[in-house]
């Protein structure tokens, strides 16, 4: 088992998904490291750094299993999945430096160990690497859409800066989670199409189906932020709520107790002790904010399912059913 | 007159290479202009200040006139023009993040009053822009390069940053400028012949001419960094120096002056008072080395007259034969 794409996510080493893709996966870790080819050593160390510290290869393997699922050239394929988890990590680099975190996954961060601008440097550099991985699809309509989704993902972030305070609403939180998550794995998804020969007739339920499990991936994230053990997530519990981020336990529970002093002083920027804190993810934990929650994600997953059930019933097709349903089960 | 695109630069207001594409070079303004169109209005502030700073709009105006030279469809010419300055332009925003540059032609730069985190998004946003325009070409191949011209870029601004104690020879100074400024006048010369229905028999004089003019264009920076007024480069004179990094003067100077005891401290990164500053900034203007400079940018400019002989004469042929004296010439 290659520790590369299995990551420290002791789950996903048994997800059974995985098994249709396994080799390509590996093709993808191998065009990821090669990159760096023919540049500053350092730069290759870099990417051998993040590349190294883990992640669970979940957006590879959904544009593999879905360009295998739809004919689409396999080593174009394989250049499109290389591209963008090479894109997530250019833009994990940028988030990291941003937010001053020293930590992902237990690994120390680029910008824990250079300076912040050898670590704007290197994203920048990802993202030059990624490009050029899209082009080898030679597909100009595959790159437009890859440049977009860079654009959505970037605009989203700047949105969630200059407005972090104000954003509760339901709607205004299912954007902020498309270009954060949706965005990328609906290039996950209709990517693929593109270079399938049935491009037209799977193109809509492509996107449909990348929407859905995105907003589902994230939504459990964001669950887990709550729930999860801060060994197996890397972070501090409810890291979210810590750095101000209203998502969706929170907009939740904040529609049932519109009144609790704890939140209320959060949403007016006032410092909360850590007792307090405390008291407040209890109060979310606990409550029925966080079933309300997966339901949601859950609803999303069959969306994408249902999507699916109208592309080709391949190997990879039932790949793809375990893959939605695995990404809403996670949080147990 | 548009201030966008003459900038500060009394020269090149009256400078004749623009007429050809004086039309075309308002359209590359407004396609550059609408890319944030849709997009968290604040990034659309950010571009209309990074673009009303100014610029030359040198390269788009090499693009353009290449372009029409070699007879490339006119519009994709003009996405590629634009595509070309945000390219530029990202990376200045970057760069100038990572200086600590306050001021860029004496306009506040982007960092000066934003944090450093929406100052980098800023710039990965309009990377992503200068991508979905270089999409609007519609070449594969020219998109493959354009990715692959910021991979240079930033290869070599890491190499500098690295090793930036190293680098007195005279090779690697030209590999330096290389990355920083010669790939993107040879993006400039390339793309318009990979658009161009004469590609296979234009593409490496194109290159070459590129090259010349891109070198020149760099090394004539360099020396107008010792010889320019203030307040004509918005930055102090020999700021380079300042900031420790060795350009042509300085290495011709040193070749005849080893033993300039100012010289030997700087280069052992040891500080120098102002005085002493002035004193080597002075040997310098008073040396030979610029006149050398100077003449090794002429060198590059009539390679790059050479290459471009082999290429259609036509009224934009006549123009960049202007361009590439003037850009040797703006010294005086």
């Amino acid at each position: 088992m290659q520790p590369g794409y299995l990551g420290g996510d002791k789950h996903l080493t048994t997800a059974p998904f995985y098994i249709p893709v396994q080799e390509k996966i590996l093709e993808v870790e191998t065009k990821m490291r090669e990159v760096a080819t023919d540049h500053h050593p350092d730069l290759g160390a870099a990417i051998n750094h993040l590349l190294a510290s883990g992640g669970k290869r979940v957006r590879p393997a959904v544009a593999l299993l879905t360009g295998s699922m739809l004919g689409a050239d396999p080593e174009k394929t394989v250049s499109l999945a290389a591209s963008i988890e090479l894109l997530h990590t250019a833009t994990l680099v940028h988030d990291d430096l941003i937010d001053g975190a020293f930590l992902r996954r237990g690994i120390p961060t680029l910008n824990a160990r250079w300076t912040p601008g050898a670590t704007v440097l290197t994203g920048d550099f990802i993202f030059a690497c990624a490009a050029k991985l899209a082009a080898q699809t030679e597909s100009v309509e595959l790159m437009y859409k890859f440049a977009d989704t860079l654009a959505t993902i970037v605009n989203g972030e700047i949105t969630q800066m200059f407005s972090r305070d104000a954003v509760y609403s339901y709607e205004e939180y299912l954007n902020r989670i498309y270009a954060k998550t949706g965005s990328l794995f609906v290039l996950a998804t209709t990517a693929p199409s593109i270079l399938s020969p049935m491009r037209d007739s799977t193109y809509e339920s492509a996107e449909q189906f990348g929407y859905g499990i995105g907003m589902a991936f994230q939504i459990i994230d964001d669950v887990l932020d709550f729930t999860g053990q801060p060994s197996s997530v890397g972070k501090p519990v409810a890291n979210d709520l810590r750095q101000g981020l209203v998502t969706l336990p929170v907009i939740y529970y904040l529609e049932d107790n519109p009144d609790d002093p704890n939140l209320v002083r959060m949403l007016n920027q006032e410092s909360l002790s850590e007792n307090r804190l405390g008291q407040l993810v209890s109060a979310i934990q606990t409550s029925g904010a966080i079933e309300r929650s997966i339901e949601q994600a859950s609803e999303f997953s069959n969306q994408a399912l249902d999507a699916l059930g109208t592309l080709p019933f391949t190997p990879e097709h039932e790949a793809l059913e375990d893959l939605s349903r695995y990404i809403v089960n996670r949080h147990r």
